[in-house]
């Protein structure tokens, strides 16, 4: 059986219109400081029936047709995409960095999964009990409905930490050592829920023997599977090509372990996800290849993924604004005061208490998949995995800001953030640090203030104390009063301005910083910043070359430049 | 339409024995010098009707069924694959290589397409003719076949070319262009073949406007597509997520020309290999977007689907002696001496001309993706590509070798071709320079001499000139009367012995290198592979940490130790 040529088009056609877009909705969504899954879900409500089939419902069922070839395919794509989707997520899971953390986390751990697992239980077990059905599946829905209110989504929020620059504080330690407690309950436990289910989907196994063969498959990649990844990478990195041999080594056995749940009964993500978290454990695991893995299913698998998900649900019709409320308030109240409870309880201050609950609420994209699978599985119903997904983005989206304001922190700031097109000079013309100051002052985009009382307060400043730091960078800076927001200007100077740094060097990289008159601390900060960034000889370099704002953002962005002249054949291995 | 639970389990199984066969096969392979896709095709071969249909024909079926949703998954994933294959192969395509080598390279270029051509022509269309068919099917079936034997496949070569320590040589840059020459001639000739196939198999177009819609969109790629990927490059790296952005952009366009040719009634493959072109221009495309895509493409997705033709083929059933040896010889004639011919002519010796043509006689996976379009679309029987399969193959094994003995160079030595598991010692316990070559000589494996005896010619040598070269490392070596070939042993010492060196440091990596008393270059050779191999401080230091001999080996290979003692969690994007 093969596609047919206008199956194939339609197939290139459909999978190029999910990743596209939702790629591009997804870096708009980073842009604004959202979760990427926001815009890539958003990709598949455009695409799908919520607009695209609104508007132009010919066109939607070309590039999506429901019978035929083509969704099979693009279901086994997608299929394929959330396995190793979740291979990366269990490559996350460190289960030292969880063990390391010791009392506390434990404690969270059980008060984070234990209160929002009891309320559901009961508001879902009893709520539908009052409505007179107590049977084997008001147990399951309920089990299911507990389960997604108590995990927590480790990927979101290592990243709202890393963004917050808390990943590496004792808070952030504890917050990721907790979520992945949770991650590895929740998905542990939605396999029992799974094979509950009657045996699974299959009916290959009873339901005892389901349980038997998902907790012996747990308990057996988290043991002996985890030994004998560790002991054959070191031989896999040693005598295969590298990456290449531990990639097929990695990927190969992540689809047999996925196989082997789906066949037990459980889905296929889950043994995807347990290859993932004995994967990543290894100590041997090279970050070389983790990164290619990693990013191959972030941007590419992922995007495919969570956009698909949005042809299958009307988010408008489906759309139930009092289910929706319950469940977001549910999920919250249950999480954040099971988690905040506990860490009182435990001796933590009132605030980072209630940080860690707010940072463990984010339920980001393990609980759009784990809805999905309830979806697919027949166990809720499309208004409810509505509600399921709204409230995952929902606390996802509210983490980073709730955290911030509680432990009241701020944004490390960026100076790349601060220099916009108009305040940077590719070519500087100015030939001594004075002028320089006074060629870079105007473009700086400080606003309400008088731009030559700044010049001169820099040029002051840069007479009693000359701003040359060596490396060939040189940072002239002042306080303003009036200024509102701190202001960056910077120029480069090709054949370089002396600015009488301790090493002799004329400064090529010359960064003009105007901070308000009140503000203490931003100067240091932008100052580390710009230093850390351009600490690196043969990256100075490069900045040299840079011909345009654009060039420079890519070049601070990727850490290379254009290449040199002389192009090269890159060889592949066939 | 969704996949069954036990239709994943198939599928997963499928792809799983796929990969794994495949990569396994194709390190095996690799291991013995040969092209990694001969092992990768051997998977299939093992895993089809060949081997495992013929022995156990259930278990083939259940893995591989023929009718069902599988072998549509199967397909769409194969077919997928392959595209990015052709990308990879696209991005190769280095169009200033070909530019710079100018007139020779143009000449030989023309040699080497045209007389494989007109013989093919020549051969199957007036033969065929003789057998009285003179219709459209025989010409198209010539020209396909013309085509097939002027192709050149650039990976391959360059991975020759490569492992001969030759790709920089002017020969081997010449080599290059020419085949960048021929694959992109190659590629729009066969596009154009398929066109002629009553405007392809979609019918949508006729003739005329097929073959004037294709050239017309390889016209473009080639001018306008690319100068606008090279445009909006800087732009997306600047400001989308890296590498992530780019690596969604360059699959959405990639898919995006596949449906299109596929569209106009040519391969899917033909655009995604002309978007390569295109991307792979570009002086903006950076070095780790290029790697991430050709590692994913060519150690996943190629394996994939080289493995997948052994399913479609039975290799044993389809073999005829007389065809195979028949497509050989045509194939290596016409490529050899057009190529070398035209080298002659245009004043290259005739050793190299004569290297030149074998090189390019070279036609790996290429050939086989054709042929199997080919078969496809009806043009050629299984025996034909079959004959096709075992050219490419034989051409591709056939070139290293022969180039080797023509151009009179030998592999260049490595030194870690050298060291084996027992003539490595972690931890050594001598504590000076003569304890240590005691320690070490007796280890290396010098078989047919006296040990005691080379001992002392190495200590004798030492003594004279002491071989700490500083950086800590120390390469004592002696020429051996009797040894028949070059031995290395090498030791690490944790607390380091003094070797005498320049810069006074003790030695940490010493390796004894024997050579045979008539041999002259070799240990030189060995010097600078080993003082290249550890000249980096942060290397050195990695390898001091190392605890045996597989670790070693890993390290060598991939540049990394195991992670230090804390283990931290990778945050994605999600």
């Amino acid at each position: 059986m093969k596609l047919r040529p206008d199956e194939i088009v339609q197939l290139f056609l459909a999978v190029a219109a999910l990743l596209g877009v939702g790629r591009a909705l997804g870096e708009l969504a980073r842009k604004l400081g959202q979760p990427s899954v926001l815009g890539e879900m958003l990709a598949g409500i455009v695409l799908g029936p919520t607009v695209l089939g609104y508007f132009a419902p010919e066109a939607m069922l070309y590039l999506f047709p429901a019978t035929g070839s083509v969704p099979i395919a693009l279901d086994a794509l997608t299929t394929v995409a959330i396995s190793l989707f979740l291979l990366v997520a269990g490559m996350e899971v460190d289960l030292s960095t969880m063990f390391r953390q010791g009392r506390v986390a434990v404690g969270v751990g059980v008060g984070s999964t234990l209160l929002p697992f009891a309320l559901g239980f009961g508001v879902f077990y009893f709520g539908a009990a009052g409505g007179g059905s107590t049977g084997t599946g008001t147990l399951i829905f309920a089990l299911f409905m507990a389960t997604a209110l108590s995990i927590s989504a480790l990927p979101v929020i290592a990243k709202t930490l890393l963004d917050l620059g808390m990943y590496r504080s004792d808070i952030g330690m504890l917050i990721v050592a907790v979520a992945i407690f949770n991650d590895l309950v929740g998905w542990i436990v939605f396999a029992l829920v799974l094979s509950l289910m009657g045996g699974g989907h299959g009916h290959r196994f009873d339901v005892g023997e389901t349980v038997t063969l998902t907790l012996g498959f747990a308990a057996i990649m988290l043991t002996i599977g985890r030994w004998f990844i560790n002991a054959i990478l070191p031989w896999l990195q040693a005598h295969l090509s590298w990456p290449g041999g531990v990639l097929g080594f990695a990927l190969t056995i992540t689809l047999a372990g996925a196989a082997f749940t789906e066949w037990i009964g459980v889905h296929a993500i889950f043994g995807a996800f347990l290859v993932g978290v004995a994967l990543g454990d290894s100590q041997h695991l090279r970050e070389r290849t983790r990164t290619t893995i990693d990013q191959f299913v972030s941007f590419v698998f992922a995007p495919l993924f969570f956009a698909s998900i949005g042809l299958r649900v009307d988010f408008v019709a489906d759309f139930d604004w009092m289910l929706v409320s319950v469940i977001f308030v549910l999920a919250c109240a249950g999480k954040i005061i099971g988690s905040g409870v506990a860490a009182r309880l435990l001796g933590m201050p009132a605030r980072q208490s209630w940080a860690v609950g707010f940072g463990l609420n984010a339920r980001g994209a393990m609980e759009i998949i784990l809805g999905l699978l309830a979806l697919d599985a027949g166990l809720i119903d499309k208004r409810m995995f509505v509600a399921l997904v709204v409230m995952a983005l929902g606390t996802s989206m509210l983490a980073g800001p709730v955290m911030l304001r509680l432990l009241q922190r701020k944004k490390s700031r960026r100076f790349t953030a601060l220099v916009g097109a108009g305040s940077f000079i590719p070519e500087m013309r100015a030939t001594d640090r004075f002028k320089a100051i006074l060629e870079l002052v105007p473009v700086s985009g400080a606003r309400g203030v008088d731009l030559a009382a700044a010049s001169d307060a820099v040029i002051e400043r840069e007479r009693v104390i000359p701003t040359g730091l060596g490396n060939g960078i040189a940072l002239p800076h002042a306080r303003i009063k009036g200024l509102a927001a701190p202001q960056i200007a910077m120029g480069i100077s090709k054949q370089g301005i002396d600015f009488d740094s301790p090493d002799g060097e004329p400064a090529h990289i010359i960064c003009i910083i105007l901070t308000p008159q009140e503000d203490q601390t931003t100067a240091l900060e932008l100052y580390r910043d710009i230093l850390t960034t351009f600490k690196d000889k043969d990256f100075r370099e490069k900045v040299l070359r840079v011909k345009s704002y654009t060039e420079l953002l890519a070049l601070l962005a990727s850490g290379t430049g254009p290449r040199p002249g002389e192009a090269t054949v890159a060889p592949a291995a066939h």
